[in-house]
């Protein structure tokens, strides 16, 4: 099992906007579907270990489930779509309770701290300052945290820590948040984590 | 200096669709949106020593180039507009003379074949039958050939096998055209072919 975990500090937390602009009005989105794409498709095929759980304004949790999602397509439009649906169905959630909103998509109220107390096992964030890819060593489940367009700040930063999160390092550039969970899935994929 | 040259089989060679359905009507534009936002962009930057030639049916070449790129973001339906507006400045093309379309795009007549007597250096296929990826050594300039939701066909393996092309495999699961070039990207950051 693999998790990947983005926060998402502009997307609204209401429905109310338009899939013509994902960059402005929907807070970069965009960078959100790609993380989702990144996370469980591969070609012509999903990656059923695998879960993206995307933390929107430390107030709402979306998540999609590998093993039960259907029809996600790769492009950004039609996920933001599976986004804007989620984010409108966080109306009906009451308290942490999830509601489920299209097949393999959730939503809850939750935070960063409330995310991170259901994880088990290894936590891994990447991080520009981390250790470099290879010192990571095949275990199971393992999740990555990351952050979209906006960086970890002080706060999460310590919270991520204190849950006992490692550092790790994917090369000397600084990638977009997709492009770092496509570099940590084929590490994972070419070292033996392949568990379906 | 790296390129990336990806087959596009079904992108229309006209301008009329739109960026509404790039999945549909734009015969998977998104796919090349995301090819060249991965060989393009880093995080908050844009990596001025790589190249992506786009081949739409064999019939009009859309260059990407880093070096000159201008307002290039990474969302897919701002790259599409590039693509359609190049699309149609196609128009103006005489003969394989390219025509500016924006700052770092232009746009020629020509097929994979044109393409490829103009490429110097080395040639590697990315293809599921390939050696693994470290067995390609540091080596300059290389140039990457993939294709779209597609596979190659007999006609551009041959081709391809007779320009000179090594196969490499990027790791045991069929990833999409963009995760190979993130992938790809990612392998010569960490491997010394860093010449910005």
């Amino acid at each position: 099992m693999r998790r990947f975990i983005i926060l998402a500090h502009d997307v609204p937390t209401h429905p109310e906007f338009s899939l013509d602009d994902l960059p402005g009005g929907a807070g970069r989105l965009d960078v959100l579907c790609r993380c989702v794409t990144a996370g469980l498709l591969r070609s012509h095929g999903v990656r059923t270990d695998s879960e993206v759980i995307v933390v929107i304004q430390d107030e709402l949790v979306v998540r999609f489930d590998g093993a039960s999602i259907r029809r996600l397509n790769p492009d950004e439009r039609s996920t933001a779509a599976r986004f804007r649906e989620a984010i409108a169905d966080a109306e009906d959630a009451i308290g942490s309770i999830s509601v489920d909103s299209s097949p393999g998509v959730s939503v809850a109220r939750g935070d960063f701290t409330s995310v991170l107390s259901d994880i088990d096992g290894n936590l891994v964030q990447l991080h520009e300052d981390g250790e470099p890819l290879p010192a990571l060593e095949p275990a199971e489940p393992v999740t990555f945290l990351l952050s979209d367009h906006r960086p970890f700040d002080e706060n999460k930063e310590t919270r991520a820590s204190e849950f006992g999160a490692r550092r790790i390092c994917l090369g000397p550039e600084a990638l977009h948040a997709d492009q770092a969970i496509t570099i940590a899935n084929n590490y994972l994929d070419t070292n033996g984590y392949r568990t379906y």
